[in-house]
């Protein structure tokens, strides 16, 4: 396949080095498979430049994403490439010792979103992956315009992908790159079971 | 998110644990991003599993995918996971020493699809991405015939994930998992340039 080509060219006064460096705000949402494996996918190439990588894994249940948490340590640690930090909100956020306190989803999602505020303004990671973060938005768990506040004023050149379904038609409005995956047939619907290495 | 729930289980005298090795056939079509993305990104799980995984990259520039190819390169040999074995069409495919010859892309398509069913016969690898392979078939480089009736008929749990637009109704008809990528908003509409990250 040949490289994409610009429909057009803008005219922004920008030169076609400075435009290869402006920062990427990409969602990826829609019923499909996907969403979260190709923003995984993506991670690779940051890591390929040698990019820290931020994770922040707005989901419950540990079993999910073991296999691309696992690898992405693994290339974080080969120190071929960029660092990655992996954060989950499902066994409590890394940054936050509070053992034996009850969960409260909502607010451990308020805190994931307060961290990555954080490190929008200290520009800590240069590709964030801010997985299933749709749900705490979708649920008023963080404050839509808010969010899209944020991104939009986010310094430097920091890459973030937001993956989940019912993408808040405010985030699609300000993403650059928005990809909905949508499904043609899934296995479950023949009554199959979610198996290793494919499904986690 | 909870983890999926089949629709239906199926009369087919099969338990869950053999259900759950079910062999899965998975097609990333359609016009949007993330269509190899998120294939590289099960690339991860099949690692993480200790899978052997095998790459076949139908695709001619060397500047695409190279940090996902660094990246499972980099996993592969880390010894902490499965094997990568990765072959790539754009400079001539890696078991076939031709210095000089000149370059026939259907026949290049050709040898690449005649290892991969050697491969598939011998069980070689436990999960095959087969990048951008629609674009062979959708040429006539390969007989649509021949690859849907291979895929279907190989033995033991092979998982094989192939990418590309337009992909044949014959191989969607034979596929368990499809997933239609819809490009919503690109930054190349707007006139930007592919950036290093996160086009490659």
């Amino acid at each position: 396949m040949p490289q994409g080509q610009p429909e057009s060219v803008p005219d922004d006064g920008l030169t076609t080095r400075q435009r290869r460096r402006q920062p990427v705000l990409a969602v990826h949402t829609g019923p499909g498979k996907g969403k979260s494996t190709a923003a995984f996918g993506m991670a690779l190439r940051a890591w390929s430049q040698g990019w820290p990588v931020g994770v922040f894994q707005f989901v419950k249940s540990p079993r999910w994403r073991v296999g691309e948490e696992a690898a992405l340590r693994t290339l974080g640690e080969s120190g071929k490439g960029g660092e990655v930090t992996w954060h989950k909100m499902g066994e409590g956020w890394s940054w936050i010792q509070r053992p034996g306190a009850e969960r409260d989803h909502a607010v451990e999602a308020a805190e994931g979103w307060a961290q990555i505020k954080r490190d929008l303004t200290a520009e800590t990671y240069r590709f964030y992956v801010l997985d299933e973060f749709t749900y705490p938005m979708k649920w008023g768990w963080v404050d839509v315009g808010e969010v899209v506040a944020t991104l939009r004023a986010r310094p430097g050149t920091q890459h973030v992908v937001i993956t989940g379904r019912d993408a808040h038609p405010d985030l699609v409005a300000a993403a650059d790159l928005v990809t909905e995956m949508t499904k043609v047939r899934h296995p479950m619907d023949a009554g199959r079971k979610g198996q290793a290495g494919i499904e986690w």
